[in-house]
């Protein structure tokens, strides 16, 4: 594998503690030999002509060239009117589908054990569709979007992921009870898309039970697919399951293989620059993204390593239970990488 | 309290086990000498006049007099064009506001402990309006109506039960993050009544976070106050933390007193007429049911008089882990409840 094709990826450092967790990545990734350059460009919204808010054009080139982006955490804009950037980077390159594959952590205890499941979130439309209406005052209506397109693409991704990472069933989660046209249509895609995956086991739930259920026993979830909002709540529910956002990797993919990996918790100021942030959950999000490069060796590797320095206690920072420093965390994760080769 | 007035309760004992943990519950009453007469009735929706579905009008009369109905779980209704019965129940009767208790049963082990938290839905608009479109071929549009009234009168509620109910703090879950207009109407009307109550701690949360940590730690929350939608989820994932279904009570509270208390488990068909079925979830809605008709004292003897049972281990359904008959569930129950005479 070392002759691997150098690739470049776009690195968003991100704000608070995101510059901290990108350097902890970098360093394991060359510990690991991983074939990547690194392309870092910063992303504050700015307004284009006609006042609509865009990235910055260099770092858009950057991403249209590379394809692929490393994002750490943004801080949240202030500014009446401001978009989110998370919005605005999911649209900008139509990433199309969040993915966020929850798995326990050996050695990192919570109350539940062998979660093993993916969700994966129709990232588009929906509820996310940004159009309202004051009726009447004191009356306003938010209009939920759903398109055949993008239902059928999101349902397509999963029975591919399923199909291409050895899971065993899709679960198309929705409330199609309820609103029957609109998630009935999702529904409807799903349904016609299992018909191509007759080796995925296709099942469909409401959300409200797929809830219940989570609680009471997640090992019976595999990949799960669902509509913007359910994909929002879900996700994070998960990612609870097994210990937070801390710990839990995402990745945003597009078509042609555009994709853009982060961590998605919170910048955590009080605690940036001082050599404390976990960086973990960029780490396995850069995991995701060595895998979806082709590159599972590396990720392999750099995942078994981040895993074992977890399970072995003896190096951990703060929010895992541990007193060392990020820098150290990382120092242990380079170590095994290096006595993995 | 023994010459307390005889006050009339519609009773709509339901389909599949419904009959079995009625009767079940008028038994323990009975043995608790609660003054409660019973007025059953069926509902079934028909067809009224222009073709609206409603419920009959015995059921409908009855529940117009006694103002308060316990009702047991309805089998859905397969007949395209059929409403759920639950909203129509909902909404013949402005029952506005659903209110789930849930609180950890001491004896049935759950992965969490000392959860104490109660779920307030808006119960009657949201993404519950019915109104759908296609836009064009494969576009479809679902409305979601958030009113100034609907969610002042939620939140009112929600404070309301706080400080009636010894509970110190109230948080509003919204998205109004992405449904600025709507998500942002419900939660600026929380902050205006918030304003009327000091005594009661008032906090907002996204969707998504509260998912998040009451997975992590459901013993920070307290009284949650939300739309419909989200409700319908929260109310469900707070129920699988302490034990699902079976064990969790709920109401559905309207306006002058009006209230309808059910069990929101299924019909299990399966077991039906096996006196296999478990009565708590239903018991501890009629407990409710007492409480909101200010006779806290055959309340709290019945609530009592369960949670020994459970705590016990003894005597309990085979849903509970023993293997006991429904009728020998309730038996204990009821001599529990003549022994705290
Ligand atoms: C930041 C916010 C716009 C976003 C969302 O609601 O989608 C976040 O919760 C997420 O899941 O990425
Ligand atoms: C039966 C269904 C219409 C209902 C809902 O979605 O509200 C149920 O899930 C509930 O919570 O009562």
């Amino acid at each position: 594998t070392s002759n691997d094709l150098m690739q470049t990826v776009t690195l968003i450092p991100g704000d608070g503690i995101g510059p901290e967790i990108s350097t902890a990545v970098m360093k394991i990734f060359e510990a690991a030999k991983a074939p990547i350059r690194w392309e870092e460009r910063n992303v504050t919204a700015i307004k284009g002509p006609g006042g609509r808010w865009m990235i910055p054009p260099d770092a858009k080139e950057s991403m249209d060239r590379s394809k692929i982006g490393l994002k750490g955490p943004l801080k949240t804009p202030i500014a009446a009117g401001h978009p989110s950037m998370n919005l605005l980077l999911r649209k900008t390159f139509d990433l199309y589908a969040n993915v966020r594959p929850c798995v326990s952590i050996e050695g990192y205890k919570t109350p539940y054990t062998d979660v093993n499941l993916v969700t994966i979130r129709e990232n588009t439309e929906g509820e996310y569709s940004g159009i309202e209406h004051v009726i009447v005052d004191g009356v306003v209506q938010s209009i939920k979007l759903i398109t055949e397109n993008a239902s059928r693409r999101i349902a397509e991704y999963a029975f591919e992921y399923a199909r291409n990472n050895q899971r065993s069933s899709v679960t198309a989660v929705h409330k199609a009870n309820i609103m029957r046209m609109s998630d009935g249509l999702f529904l409807r895609k799903c349904r016609e898309v299992a018909e191509n995956y007759k080796d995925v086991k296709f099942t469909e739930m409401y959300l409200d039970t797929v809830c219940l259920n989570m609680v009471q026993d997640p090992t019976q979830f595999d990949v799960l697919v669902m509509p913007n909002l359910y994909g929002d709540i879900l996700s994070d529910l998960c990612a609870g399951l097994i210990g937070g956002l801390g710990v839990t990797p995402s990745g945003n993919i597009g078509a042609n293989g555009v994709a853009i990996f982060e961590s998605v918790h919170g910048t955590a100021p009080d605690i940036a620059g001082l050599d404390l942030a976990n960086p973990t959950a960029l780490l396995l999000s850069a995991v995701m993204m060595l895998r979806h490069m082709g590159l599972h060796d590396y990720g392999n590797k750099i995942q078994t390593a981040c895993f074992d320095t977890i399970r072995d206690k003896k190096v951990l920072t703060k929010d895992l239970g541990g007193n060392s420093k990020c820098s150290e965390f990382t120092a242990d994760i380079c170590r095994r990488v290096q006595d993995l080769d």
